[in-house]
């Protein structure tokens, strides 16, 4: 099985990830791992890193007008970089049990299916506290808010350009998790939950 | 603690409701309930039964821009049926363990923490397969699925109205769970395990 998860930045959703890819001995790859896969594979691993799942509201028009100025023209194109992602995102699912953080995998591997897609989300006072214990800072709050915001508008319009879908929509994702209300250990139990309950279904 | 449940049209949010309710040993309210409930504090059962949760496209332009002609004037303002249904969903809540189906429920209870939000879902080849089997009729595909839309964007115009938010986005429910990939009763073992997880976190 592949478990997609998909996060709100700051959301908890890379360490739910690593949690379930411990306690499952699944494979687990975030942006670094897959981008090392495309190394491997001879895509350049700095283009998946960068242009992976991230794309800027200019970037959205440009390429939505089919207008992009000469001075923008980036050195290779986002289809590109998405298409090498594609592939590799591919190759990774068909070694089998694996967890894939982000890179718009849940749509990449959509219509399969021994996968199951999880969204993991919060209130932007859980994602703002958690950044700050991650940072080990205190108040800044107001800058906080705004790099999240940034981030996940971002995401939002990657995902809209490739998927012509909202982001975040809870009809696109097997299972959604409020990490405002749930512990990270507590929304890994209910994934593991989840996908037995799903590998039962398959079977009957 | 109080369910509440939103759901596409056709994705079997009632029954995993009534699953819940029976499991859970919880009163369970769904529309003819609410309007029953209405109906004892003195507010016109139809109204709530036929204004609840639906919104027509044109009902939504004229109320945003304010100018609502004499002939569509309704007899009784969305606002005030509203506002009646706040109190009633309001009062089932304050009652104890229950569990709300639809009703905009989950916007009406925000904030509470003895609140956990559901949404149920699934692609619309399931639900049409669901309502063909629950009309006893094979065919039909393109009637059905029109239908369902409809009903799905009229809750959708309902939600935006009074919420200023898009209905079906995860990050407004505690839980999500897609009907297409679990069946009903697994849906409701994976929501009464979130709810005892809530209650341990509520409780540290």
């Amino acid at each position: 099985m592949v478990i997609t998860i998909s996060r709100e930045t700051g959301s908890g959703g890379h360490t739910i990830g690593k949690l379930l890819a411990e306690k499952l001995g699944y494979a687990f790859y975030d942006k670094e791992i897959v981008a090392s896969a495309a190394g491997e594979m001879g895509i350049d691993e700095k283009l998946i890193l960068e242009n992976g799942e991230n794309m800027s509201d200019q970037d959205y028009i440009d390429m939505k007008s089919g207008f992009i100025p000469h001075c923008r023209k980036p050195e290779v194109p986002y289809e590109e970089i998405r298409e090498a992602q594609d592939r590799v995102i591919r190759s990774i699912a068909d070694k089998g049990n694996c967890i894939i953080v982000g890179r718009g995998a849940d749509f990449i591997l959509r219509g399969r299916s021994d996968v199951i897609n999880v969204f993991i989300h919060a209130d932007m006072e859980h994602r703002v506290r958690r950044v700050q214990r991650h940072e080990g800072v205190t108040g800044q709050e107001e800058r906080i808010r705004r790099e999240l915001e940034r981030k996940d508008r971002s995401r939002t319009m990657y995902y809209r350009y490739f998927t012509e879908e909202e982001w975040g929509r809870a009809e696109n994702y097997t299972i959604a998790l409020d990490t405002g209300v749930f512990t990270k250990t507590q929304c890994a139990e209910l994934i593991i939950r989840a996908l037995e309950l799903r590998a039962k279904t398959k079977s009957v």
